[in-house]
């Protein structure tokens, strides 16, 4: 099968370092259209996106969480809304699709935390019951942009288990 | 850019029916290093997998659970583990990746909500703290497999909004 498939998923990092140029309406669009054909819990589809372009909105965003940098730094944040009855599993499913879908297509991305969900929820105008946790910053890579979480995994021998948790995978 | 790739993203659905062949030992690795390469935040990596191949075992798990036949017909369940101040966020983005990396080598994959934690804590006898909620059943597609949620997504015009909630994306 695709072996190229396998090592994108294998090989996607982080990337927090942007060039100027806004993201090309066609590449965002692409980048929508994966997150909005994510799978959720019986096709829920309990969730939103917030495109935010406006720098004076991307700051206020920035602002709601403590390593935001990105959200500064970049053309476009998707705020990534769970709408009530939504899971974060789903969400988190979702922002998976959107980093890879734009590293497909040549597009660096990085997910955010909004610890202050709160503060969050003013800004972006969320009506109750929605909450904002997550984002993800998007840009075309600066031309000295690293991976910024290259730090390595666990290897598999300490994070999987057979059958029951405690009983090694690996022999 | 890679359009296979992007469109695996665009089109991978969840597969529940499987045919008897147990999974290649390397096919399941490159799914597991798949799963162990994720993001996570902070690259905390507070995660853990445990590969339910045991049909009792299995049974067990599925119990926990409201539409869980695909763990039990599945040669393979991924129980994925949230460890001690991890997030459920993360734990998604593991699932995609899982799932998407299995279906690049060939492999079906469904993913299950437990929505008994506390019995799927004790049946995988997890430590204090140590929650799992989600699994990801596995197996080679059945011949007459069909995806299980070819149910359609709703339109961008309906998820995606622009600077704040509310304000129309698309003109």
């Amino acid at each position: 099968m695709s072996d190229e498939c396998y090592e994108r998923i294998l090989h996607l990092r982080a990337i927090r370092g942007y060039d100027d140029r806004p993201i090309v309406a066609d590449d965002l669009d692409r980048i929508l259209e994966a997150a909005r054909w994510t799978g959720s819990s019986k096709n829920r589809q309990n969730w939103a996106v917030v495109v935010v372009t406006d720098p004076d909105q991307r700051n206020r965003l920035a602002a709601c969480g403590d390593y935001t940098d990105p959200i500064r730094n970049a053309p476009v944040a998707l705020a990534l809304v769970q709408e009530p009855d939504g899971y974060e599993f789903d969400t988190g499913r979702m922002a998976q699709n959107i980093m890879l879908a734009a590293a497909s297509i040549g597009v660096g991305s990085c997910p955010i935390t909004l610890h202050r969900e709160d503060q969050a929820r003013d800004v972006l105008e969320l009506p109750a019951g929605s909450r904002c946790r997550y984002a993800v910053a998007l840009g075309y890579p600066a031309a000295d942009a690293r991976p910024a979480r290259w730090g390595g995994r666990k290897p598999l021998r300490e994070i999987v288990h057979r059958d029951r948790y405690g009983v090694p995978y690996m022999p």
